[in-house]
């Protein structure tokens, strides 16, 4: 290893790795390896730039917490998180979006048809739809679990210290034996990713916003399918097409309606909803 | 941006950044977005990979701090470092190799024939040799900065609280009238680079060693000329063939001689060596 030079430095590298041959490790190893020594001969890095993007990820480490994880603040702004979705969307099922920072895994069930607003300002809306497979076989005893920012663009979670429960604005509903989940709530409104740390001079120098479109989360589950993590957005809302982090997909976008004769349908609603919207989820096989 | 797929979603995110057209950053960050986009396609990364670089390099950012800069050493142990010192090394100069942590810009000025030791254990060694520039012509009033761990791979700046001065085994020379520079000090042995935080992890996970091949570290400058920084490695030693940190080169590596005669060359000595080497820097023009 005494005769290397810029271009089988990247062999020795990698060969210093004693690693189980073509095992997953290794391939992942060797790939990040090639890709970046690659980057780096390509634009011929200098020594100041190479320790501007070392000191960036020291700064990105130094402002993360238990509660703020900058890098996966900075694989979203980087489309990486967008890209890691989209790669394990299963064929058929519904596209995968964004799980974002504030998932709580021990939400309160509730009761279909449920109110999850509990009297916040805003929008009251309908949100409706089923649960299916691939071939639209409904699935009952799927589990939707939803949480939301209010009507001012915040989760509840961040605001625990003046007085919010973390538990709002949020719910796991349960489908019936037609696979359909129901329950009004709030409609959220955009928000910005945190951009007081090293990812917000990022998207500064690149004159770039922080702002999300307004956005529902969900995970979806059911036995023996493969779970979903994703998002829904709404038809001609801000920032729909240029969401911060490249949440939004077209089969993802829903569109909101004035309320219609909806008594066919046999909901049992805690609040009377201004608006609705429906969105069906579909679930693909397990392996 | 909402007709975005996993091979759409990169031009997207290279788009969303507002650069000025064909500047530095523009090429380095679109250069980083594509390869690391492919990285991820090319491998189909799951979540939970991508989630576990992510979380390592918080680790990384973690464990960091102003004394100790994890990413560094990441880069060093996968071999960027060594790339972005071949990569700027100047045609006909002496080949750049790693800083290292352990710098100090005020090192105390020395006379030539000075010994560094301070006294102590092990081999001492006569380092003589010319800063020239790559015709050959030497360089009169080169400055020479040399820092170097002891004989037991140490440097004292790390055991000052064991009383050892931090200045010590560092010297600041300057070259006389025919560029020759000479000093006497005590021969460097190996030391591991740090190996209890995640990139120790990972150079266990790969079966690696954590030793560097013991070296002399340098920075010469001289007027009009362009500064280097290198290291010194030593014929026939320990991790001459598997540096941690890839930082050996074949014309790097001096070879270590028994005394003969020098008393031709005139040296005044303040120690008596047991052993010599000659090692010439090559200084390139600037710009």
């Amino acid at each position: 290893m005494r005769d290397i030079n810029q271009f089988t430095v990247t062999k020795a590298v990698k060969e210093s790795f004693k690693t189980q041959p073509g095992s997953r490790f290794e391939q992942l190893l060797q790939g990040l390896i090639d890709h970046l020594h690659d980057y780096t001969r390509e634009h011929n890095i200098t020594h100041e730039e190479w320790m501007g993007v070392l000191n960036f990820l020291y700064d990105c480490g130094q402002i993360s917490t238990p509660e703020r994880h900058e890098f996966i603040l900075l694989s979203d702004v980087l489309g990486f998180s967008a890209l890691v979705d989209m790669i394990n969307t299963k064929g058929g099922a519904t596209e995968g979006s964004n799980l974002g920072p504030f998932y709580l895994d021990n939400s309160p069930r509730k009761a279909l048809g449920s109110d999850l607003a509990d009297n916040r300002d805003g929008v009251t809306v309908l949100v409706h739809g089923k649960v299916t497979d691939s071939l639209h076989n409904p699935l009952r005893g799927a589990i939707v679990d939803t949480w939301q920012a209010d009507a001012a663009g915040t989760y509840p979670i961040q605001e625990q210290e003046k007085g919010q429960d973390k538990y709002d604005l949020r719910g796991v509903f349960e489908t019936d034996a037609e696979g359909r989940y129901y329950y009004t709530t709030v409609l959220p409104k955009p928000y910005t990713v945190p951009y007081d740390g090293p990812v917000g001079d990022l998207l500064r120098a690149g004159n770039r916003h922080a702002w999300r479109a307004a956005h529902l989360h969900y995970m979806v589950r059911a036995p023996g399918m493969t779970s979903i993590t994703t998002e829904v957005f709404f038809e001609n809302t801000e920032y729909i097409d240029n969401d911060a982090v490249f949440g939004v997909r077209r089969s993802l976008i829903a569109k909101i309606q004035p309320m219609k004769d909806i008594s066919a349908l046999g909901f049992e609603l805690e609040k009377e909803p201004d608006a609705m919207f429906e969105f069906d989820f579909v679930l693909a096989p397990e392996g």
